[in-house]
């Protein structure tokens, strides 16, 4: 018997609920408390089915991620690409600040860091995110403000780089200003033909 | 730690000793696997001091931070700023490809994300080496390269930002060409007047 995956079907209600309790696992515990036995509980879905179809914390976040991915995001539509670059790096800086946000983050990048499915898992889902936003390099072209050639996915890169330095590697404040600043220079390199 | 540091007396061996040991340790095992008693076997200093001096692995961690932000890191000086700048960043880049730089760097950072002291060790560490490499910014604004105007600590800190974002947070393969496009890129928006 092959098991149907009918978008809004048992399985995605599965998957769903799962992936639910997981985030909230997560939140709450961190990468390293992460269990299977405690996102079954949360979930209600049995223990052993989470083993069969996840394997083990890994790949909850693994699939957490995969999800996260598919999720529209906001994408500002301020009328100029430096209005538009601020709007999302301030975005990512707010999301961040938020305690969900932050702890979300944080053991995302943590997973990232410890286990090679979850380190595949968020290049995905950046590239996932980048594909998104770029749109907002996409229109600027199309306005003229920027020649076709520029890299849209790379100046969206530098643009979130200098926010994700600060807080999980240098453990530096990070104001709005910082955000702008990140947004201003990404902006800068790409005009100066460097991205 | 309130113990007496008298530079090259007993207290100043055993904290090299121990220094060493926590890297060593940190690079075989990574953070989660650093224990206080796996540092008293390999550097020979008993447990019990180890307890008393660093508390435990956060402490051992943030300690061995804050000697190797003495240390002089090699400072180019190609004759331009963004010589240099590319100098630093690829330097950086190599560090972490090697793999005991990589193991060392990922467990400072892993460390840094679930402890505060050693997010305290971490910012003070890279606000350490920053301050090494800012020279080159100076230089540049004596030859005349840039206004005296520019955040040299700003310009190094851009410079760096997407190497570690690669590295450690989407996990995308990063080449000696992104190196020098992170170094340009921090170069433009300097010039730009951004940073």
């Amino acid at each position: 018997m092959e098991t149907q995956r009918r978008p809004g079907g048992r399985s995605a209600r599965v998957r769903a609920a799962v992936r639910q309790a997981t985030l909230v696992e997560v939140t709450q515990r961190g990468y390293q408390g992460l269990t299977v036995e405690n996102v079954a509980k949360r979930s209600g879905v049995h223990k052993t089915s989470i083993y069969r179809r996840w394997g083990g914390p890994e790949g909850l976040v693994a699939d957490a991620l995969e999800l996260a991915a598919t999720e529209p995001i906001p994408i500002p539509d301020t009328g100029t690409l430096a209005g538009d670059l601020r709007a999302l790096t301030e975005a990512v800086r707010a999301g961040f600040a938020s305690p969900q946000g932050g702890a979300i983050g944080s053991a995302f990048i943590l997973a990232g860091m410890q286990n090679p499915a979850a380190a595949a898992a968020m290049q995905n889902f950046t590239a996932a995110r980048r594909k998104q936003s770029v749109i907002v390099v996409d229109r600027a072209v199309e306005r003229g403000e920027l020649p076709a050639t520029v890299d849209g996915d790379e100046l969206i890169r530098f643009a979130l780089a200098p926010i994700y330095y600060r807080i999980f590697v240098t453990h530096e404040p990070l104001t709005p200003d910082d955000a702008t600043k990140a947004a201003d220079a990404a902006l800068a390199a790409a005009r100066a033909g460097v991205l």
